[in-house]
Parts: structure tokens; sequence; C-alpha cells
């Protein structure tokens, strides 16, 4: 069993059960070694049937346990820094969900953190940058066939917002995708946010600020506009066109089987974000597992955790405060080389 | 020939010279009964081989010649007022080419001479009201389907610009198309612009500000984008979706035929609007030539002029200025309807 | 009044009376000066408030009527012959709708008798070489672009049938567009054709063959198949693909609006020919307008409709006998062109 | 180790080599225990840097390797009969790749020997069941949503032929998997086969057969017709369209990106099945590895690979003489159960 990497997974809720899933059926050269969760009849039912997984409340036990050698974080936002602290500490290489830390001060202390180590030991769980449509458009646009990007448009639909989303979270969860994978694709960062608030729909729960309209700049005068929808009631969609000075391309409109039948011609449309992005996550779970047994780092960074949430705290601003809020960035530690390169 | 309209065309440009051709051969129930151009050797061409056309070097002469009965409006912006208030003082019904008037100080003289007649003669030429695609969107949103139109996100582009275009003149003359466009779709007034400003493409001639990308808010709280881009350099693409409470539609993605070969699948994309717009400028003439046989005048009205002139006056000076711009319109004479009612 | 053509429109049924609307309102330089059907309340009713039109029951006593300069053909199939030899006997240009005459034998009468006057005088109404789409998968295959055309894949579907249509039929009536398409798109003739019979389907009413699927060869190898499928329930759909050395393109997949709303997106599929076709007809009776305004006659000649029915009457033997049926047409006159060239 | 299936992977060649590499690194829950090949080099090389993998000259000598629980058999065809004979021989559950047995007889005595078992041991590798459209369209088929399925219309289409390629196998190994496909997708038997030659494609080696058009009926009353044609030159296209009694469903359209530039609006076209197909494949062999460890058999029985070989043998006698050719099948053995229930 030497050459499985054994995982800790910290996290038994439905992002965390549905990484051990993924670890012991999808994923090739992993097991799942240990699992926390505070609730360990949770955290047990996770694990149930797969030999050789040690169940614990709590993730520092996880993280000591016998033949864990990385570690999956699926806990609460709220739980990450420490566990990033403690991986880091023993210098275990690490796949943490979005949002890396939810505060940016948090998440700069875990960046400066890794930053001191002087290697890379995180990978954050942007999992766009795996997505084949992501893919082929970053590739597209490398190859400059485009010529110099001045424009992305985006398209981010829920059909329904879970209970207790909050307007600020339209940009902290959901747009957070969209700011990733606009760091990425551009290979810029972001300078300012501006959030415009459309009428509300009547599908939103009474409050919540739904749609939302946000706008990027970027530090090379790129333009990206992001419609973010949770309550649009028919789809989850994420879409993206890049307009270059010679061309523009679009992701995100591909579709399985048309049916023409009475009413017309129709495509189903996926209703969840685990169905549209389930080759993402199995590609970057297998990337990661890949990368870490040849004793690598790759995919997206702790400064890309940090530069997230530094953007959607000012895009949480501009929202609340309204008007056009700038971005700043702390000086970025040698270790991390410039977004997308 | 007592039941063909005589048609007076003003202009005998690229423009005029077309509406000439299209009342001479595809339109039906209308006959070219004289025309004006300062050049009247251009005027002359443009009717050549047609029988009983008369050939003017003034407006005024035009309108004042045997058998003409309705006046077609396509020359230069400047000259439409006093083609307007000529065709009012004579009771002639006119279509006006866009802009109604260049200045909406003008625009709104020209509406007020209309209001104080209290009765519409003229018709302005928004030809993408007559746009099937158009049609069908506006259809579905006044059918309550997608129910309440919260954003539309438009996108506009050309080839390249011609000589002599003004960064202005991607907001007053292009973007004019979607502010009508947005006030007809909607049903409601617009009442702030921003323009924002992507980096430049390096295909757009130096000193355009080309693409730009425009906000726009309306009375009850939607939301309009438009991205133009007038250098685009591939294609003339002009794309509208309607993002609704319940759903949302495009249209301007139609293809006519896929042709898969070396390289991969392609579709045409229309180079000129005359090509894209063609059955829309057609169905706008006809319409307009069978409501005058019949004693009516309908489509936009020279209220409608007169808003998009205001709305692209507030969009130029956010494009100097920047920054939000609110839009201010004067009240409205009773002769006009709401827009879009 | 001169200047527009005068026609005579034979039959005042629902294509008829759908052509006497469309010379009076939609194309341009003709007028309706004469209609004639036994019913001759019909045909009144057809021309209510178009000036100048006479009503007649007979079809000679309408070609004879004052003003008459042209015919157009819109009777039932068996009226057609002595309709078609009696404007040709007054050299009247003509338009006569598919079939031109429903057995082949009368189809070479009326070929061979315009072949004896020397020059063309009918025009037949096989509509889609005026579609948009066929237009561009002609000229794409007369480019070369796709090297030799090998294959054509054709679909034929119609929601439901109307009353009394008959097995025979489905070839007679519906693919013989596709007949006359393909030899028009290949510029070939048919050779021999086989009729296959899959399972009926319980939506088609009792006894009737549908689908058939129709195998056609031509003279240098290509092959077409069509499946005809005339009670599908859903739509009307015409599509084509034509496959070549170095390519393939399809036509009829287009569609004017994508329109996202629970269950997925869905487009428009129209429900009727009338619908899907409309711009081809405006087109096809505007070109022959035209044609016979300047003393010309273009578009499908009576040798492309004698064709169609020889080829029909092929396929219906084959529908009734089973196997391959080797189709013979007779000499062709020198009058007629080669088809397609 | 226990937990990991060890695998015995028989032909080392492309195929082989690429099934070593998805089981090493794809796969979850399987290891590589051997590999054979009479070239032994090449068995060595495509086992490489995998721990624990022996590498055997001899298919017999890999079966009884130390660790082997399973074998996936990836030799030439003519090898097939012989190994899974020694497989059924060791009760060691097994993929084999397509064809199962070139010749139907080989194949007959493939099926008879597991019937006599009394139990499955084979899967056959007929991938595209595993294939994200197929399985949609198959689930859209059994939901009786389109009513009973009438006919399928299929494509076919490589980009070129490797060196070697005769006229049969045009049959026997590219339509192939439709034979499968359309068993699968209708569920039933096929009963007769029809091979047409349109003019071969000057794109094509001298000689060779292509593009063929072939036709299937089956038991209850379908037909299924195949475009194959396997120098098409622009790309790798498998296409299927579905049409029932109350409507159709299409797949093998599906786009990733749509990319508008200079020449118009394109999308990529796969250059290869193992691009097109490569999800079907890991999917294909992890449903193999997922079920084999749960000690059960599912997926494409060896009486569907006796089955294809029977058809596809018809098929090529009616490629050679000519003609509608009818289907013989032996007497199905009660282990099988009916082709897709």
């Amino acid at each position: 069993m030497a050459d499985l990497l054994g995982v800790a997974v910290l996290g038994a809720g439905h992002m965390g059960a549905d990484h051990v899933r993924r670890l012991d059926r999808v994923v090739s050269g992993a097991r799942v070694a240990a699992v926390a969760d505070p609730d360990t009849a949770r955290a047990a039912a996770a694990v149930a049937g797969i030999e050789g997984a040690s169940v614990h409340a709590e993730a520092a036990a996880a993280l000591a346990a016998p033949g864990v050698q990385a570690v999956l974080i699926a806990s609460p936002g709220p739980a990450h820094e420490e566990a990033l602290l403690a991986a880091f500490a023993r210098g275990l290489p690490v796949l943490c969900e979005k949002p890396m830390v939810p505060d940016s001060a948090g998440a700069l202390r875990v960046a400066r953190a890794e930053a001191r180590l002087g290697r890379r030991l995180a990978q954050i769980g942007f999992m766009r940058r795996y997505d084949a449509g992501y893919l082929r458009l970053k590739s597209l646009l490398d190859s400059g066939e485009l010529g110099r990007a001045l424009m992305l448009h985006c398209v981010h639909r829920n059909v329904s917002s879970p209970p207790h989303f909050t307007s600020a979270m339209l940009i902290n969860s959901s747009v957070a995708h969209e700011i990733d994978a606009a760091r990425w694709l551009l290979g810029q960062e972001l300078t300012a946010v501006t959030v415009l608030r459309p009428a509300s729909s009547a599908g939103a729960p009474a409050g919540l600020v739904d749609p939302q309209f946000v706008l990027f700049e970027t530090e090379r005068g790129a333009l990206v506009d992001v419609e973010v929808f949770v309550n649009c009631g028919f789809g989850y969609q994420v879409r993206c066109e890049a307009v270059g000075e010679t061309g523009s391309a679009r992701i995100g409109e591909e579709h399985g089987m048309v049916v023409t039948a009475r009413g017309g011609a129709r495509e189903e449309v996926p209703q969840d974000y685990l169905v549209r992005f389930a080759d993402a996550y199995d590609r970057e779970v297998q990337a990661w597992v890949d990368a870490t047994r040849r004793g690598r780092v790759t995919g997206p960074s702790a400064w890309d955790g940090y530069a997230a949430s530094v953007v959607a705290e000012a895009g949480v601003r501009s929202l609340t405060d309204g008007g056009r809020v700038p971005i700043d960035l702390a000086a970025r530690p040698d270790l991390y080389a410039p977004a997308g390169r």
C-alpha cells in the first residue's frame, strides 16, 4: 500500500463526503487514510466500507494519524487557517477548498507562513482551472490568436440559493470563482471593482440583492463583467466570453443532446455545479494526487487564495457602499510567481 | 398609378440609393416619385431607369414635385430637422433615417412641432424593431413568460469603422440602435448611463476609444450593458440576451449553414449591417408604405427619436467626463404614448 | 399602371389565395389582373379590395381578361396541363406550382410543347431553390470547396398529414421537393430509387406508410437519402447535409432565439412550410416578376417538372412493389440545359 | 495491496499501452500486475516505472503471474479466442477489446464456453455504451418519451484510414461500433443488412470503397442507416439521431468552445477517437474494475460480441456481393438476456 497516497480529509459535510468518495473510487493513486469532523458520526458514515480510514473529531488528530501523507481541507471556511498552518507545520501537502481563508488578513497570514517555509505546500480548490472549457480558453488566449484580451463577459447562474445565503455571498462565494478565473485567464491582477444592483428578482428570497452585475478592472486595462444570479430558477449556467483584439471565444454553451419534440428543440441545462463541474473536480484532485506523489505542488497557490479574498472584500464593500472600490494587494512574496504564468 | 404611393427620397448617398432601389424593386405599393440631392448627378444615377421620378437639388423642390405623397429622409443628419418640419408643413407622412435629429434640442423641436399638429406624421428608422429576432424577443418579453426583465446584455461589433469615425460616434451612431431597442424591448425610459473604457484595441485607429462598455439604468431598475466594438476585425455581430426573473432569451446567434472541413466546423458571420439587417430594412419600409397607404402612422415615433438623442448625448458626456450621467427627458407630449406600448 | 405586370392567378384555394396576397402586397412590380376558380365566391373573396382584378370561373377566361400579361397556376394538379398549354398558346409567361403535371406522360407533353415553341415560358414552383439556406449550399457546392459531392442526407418532416394523404403522396408530394433539390444541388439526373419502409408510426393514420426512407442514386455515383415523416408530431423540419470529398455542410438547423427557462434551453421549431419557406416563396415570385418584366424566363424549367414526375413515379413503384427501380428519362429537348447549370 | 485489483494486460501496442496507463494513473482501485506481448521490450516499456508489474512474452504466463485477478485483452483480434478461453479456464474476469473474436464461428465458441460455465466472466470493449452522449440517448429512449424508435441515422467519420485498411474493415472495424450501439439503444437484434457504395472519394487510397452507406433492419421494424467515411479529411465525427414516433434526439454535435475570428465562427472538431471517447474509455474501465471488485460482471456480453461478428460478416457479404443480406443468429444461450435489457 506504500504507493497509494494517504490523505486526511478534514470535514465530512456535502463537499467533504464527495471528496472522500472521489479519493476512494474515482481518483487513481490515493486512499483515504483519515477523516475528521466534529460530528464523528457523519465522519464515520463518509468512510463506511473504506478499509484503513480512521475517524477523528479533531483536525489535528487526523493530521497526526498513521499513514497520512497529505491533507484535503473541506471543513467550513473559518477552520481553514488553523488547518493550513497545522499542515505547514507538519510539512504536509494540502489541497484546500475555496475560500482558502474567508478574510484577507487571515489569507495573507497563510501566504506569508508558506512563503517563510520557502516552498509551496498548498493548492487552492479553484476547480475551474481544471475544466475542459476553461482550459481550452486559457490555451487559446495564451496562443495569442485573439490578440490582447480586452474584455471578459461572464455569466454565473444558479437555480436557487441555499438557506442563509446573503447578498455578500453572491460576491465572496459565487463570484469568487470568476475572480480567480479572470486572474488566471488574463494573467493579470484585478485593480478595482464596481457592483451594480439591477432590480432584484421576485424569485429571490426577500432582502437578497439578486441578481448583481459586477465589473472588474485589471492592471493592463481589461474589463471583466459578471452577471451573478443565484435564483434564476432554471439551471446552473457558467459562461465566459473572451473578447480580444482580433476575435472572441465563448465557453459554457456546450450541450449534450438536442431533443426535438412537441414544443420545439431543447437541450438539457445542468441543475447543479457538482454536475456541471464533476469532471473538473475529478481532474483537480487527480492532478493534485499525481503532483503530490511526485513531490511537487502545482495549481492555484495560497497567493491566488489571498488575492481572491482581497478582491471579494472590495466587491462586498462596493455592494454595500456603492461605487467603485480600488483593490490593494500586499507585496507579493517571491515564492509566488505572477498570476497565470 | 393612383394606387402606388409616390415617395420623395431625400438624399442619394449610400443609404438613400439603397432606399430608392428598395422602393422601386422590393417593396409593394410604392414608387419613387422624386429624389433630391445637392449632387444632382448622384440623384439622377440613383433613379436611372425609373419611370416618373423627378430629380432635384433641393429637398423643398422634391417635396413639392407632382405625385409626391410621402417622404423618405436619408440625407445627412444635420439636414433632417428642416426636412421634417417641411414635411409637417405639407402634411406629408415621413420615414426619417436615424438619427432623427443629431442634437436633442433640435429633436425636441421636431417632436413638439408634430405634437402641435395633433397627429403623427413621422416614423423614425430604427429598423431593428422590424428584425425577426428582435420581434421574437419583444413578443416573448411581452408574453410575461420570462417574468420581469432584469437585464439586457448586448453586443454590437463591426469589422472596422469608416474614416472619420469618432469615439463619440460609437455612442451616438452605433449604440443609438441599442438605446432604441432597449427602450422598446423593455417599454421603459433609460435614466442614467455610464461609459467604461477598456484598453483600446491595437486594431482601432489611433486615438479612437474602441471598444467601449456602456451601462444604462432604466426607470424600473433594469440594467442594460452594451459592448460596442467597431473595429473587431472579424464581422458584424449584433446580439442581445434578455434576462428575466424566470428565464433568459438570446437572439443574434443565428447561423445559416454549418460547414465542417479542415480546421473544424464553421459558420459564416455577416460582414455588414446591410446584410445582417437586409430583411429588417425591407420590412420597415414595407410596413411604412402599407400604413401610409391606409392613412396611418406606426413604428418608432419622433419621441423615440428625441429620447435616443438625449440618451446618446448623456452617453457622450460620460465617455468624455467619466462617471455616471443621469438622463433627463423633457415632459412627454400627450401625442406620444409611453415607449413600447 | 403600364409598368406593373398584370397577373392572372388560376386557383383561389389555400395556395392560390396566398399568391394573390403576395402579388398584391409583398411583391414589387406586379398586380393581380384576374383570378379564376370554379368556386367564384372563393375567387372573389381572394381579390376583395384589390382594384382592377376580374373574377372568372374558367381559367381560359382569366387568361383572356384585359391586362393579363402573365399567369400563375395554383389550381389543382390535374388542371395544370391544360392551363400550361393554354398559356403557351397565348405566349404568356407562367409560374406553375408543383407538381407541374401529376403524371409524367402529361409532363412530357408540356415540355415538348414548350420545346416546339423554341423558347421557355414556364417556371416551375420549386421554391427551395430560392431559400437562403439552399442557395448557400448550392453556392458552396459549386465553389468546389467540398470537392465532389458524394452524399446528401435529407430529412423532411411535417407535424401531421392532411386528410386523404396517401402513402404515395409521401413520395410524389413531399419528397418531390427533395427530388428537385437533389437534381439542382448536384447538377445531375437521378438514375434509380429504392423506398424502404421502417415500422410506421402509431401517430400516423391507419394504413399510411409513414415514415419512409428513400434512396436515390445519381448519374455520377452520388447517393441521396431522404427520411420523409409526415406525422412526426412536433414540427416542420427540412434539413440537408451535403458530404463532399473534403468536407460537409448542413442547412436547415437554423434557429432564431434560444430561450432558457425551466426545463432547459429551447428553440422554436416552425410548424408549417408556409412559415419555414415564407421568404423562399416571396423571393421566388419576386424573381419571376422581375425576370418576366425584363422578358426573360429563369428558374426551374418544364424539364425539371418532367424529371421530378418521372422520379416520383419510379419512387411510388418502389414503394408499392419493393426493391430498386431504375429511372428512365426521355431524350432531353435542346431547349433545356442540363439540370443545375 | 489486497484492495487493488491486479490486472494482467495482454498486448502492449497502441491500445494496450493506453490501457496500462489508464489502469495505473486514471482508474481507481486497480493496478497493473502483469503485461504480455511477444515483443517483450514493448511490454517492458509500457510498464516502465510501475511497481510490481511483471513482463511476459506469452499471454498464458501473464495470466498465471502472481497477483493477477483479472485480465484486460488488448492483443490483436486473432489472439482473443485463445486468451478468453484461458481466462475462463482460470475463472478470471476479463475485459476484451473489440472485436471479441474476428470470425463469428470463434465468437460463438467463446459465448458457448462461457454459457457452459454458467456465469459471465467477460465484458466486451464497446466503449460507446459508456459515453455520456450515448448514455443520455439510451436513457431517453428507455423513458419512452420519444415513443417507439423508428429510425437511427448514424454518421461515423475519420480523418484518414490507417495503412492496410480494407473496404471490409469499414464494416467490421468501424461500423462494428454502430452495430453494437444500435442493438443496445434499440434493445433489438438486427435482421438484415444492405451496403451501398456511393462514388469513392478521391481522398481515399486507391481501391478502398470509401464512403459506404449501410442499412440495417431490426426485428421490430426499425431502420438504421450509417454513413461510414474513413477518409473524410477533416475530423473524427460520430453522430447519432434517433427518430421516434413523437420526437427525435441527436447526439455527437457537442462543441466545446466557439471562436469567432476572421473567416467566421468555428468550433473544434476532434481529430481522433481516443480524444472523442477518452472519457468513455475511462468510464468503461472504471466500471469494469468497480464491478469486478464486487464480484460482478456487467456491460456488453460475449453474446453482444458474437452478434456483432455475425452482423459484420453479413455486412461484408453485402459489400462484396451486393444486395440485402439476412442476418441469422444462433440460438441464444439462457445465460444472455436479450440485448439492451
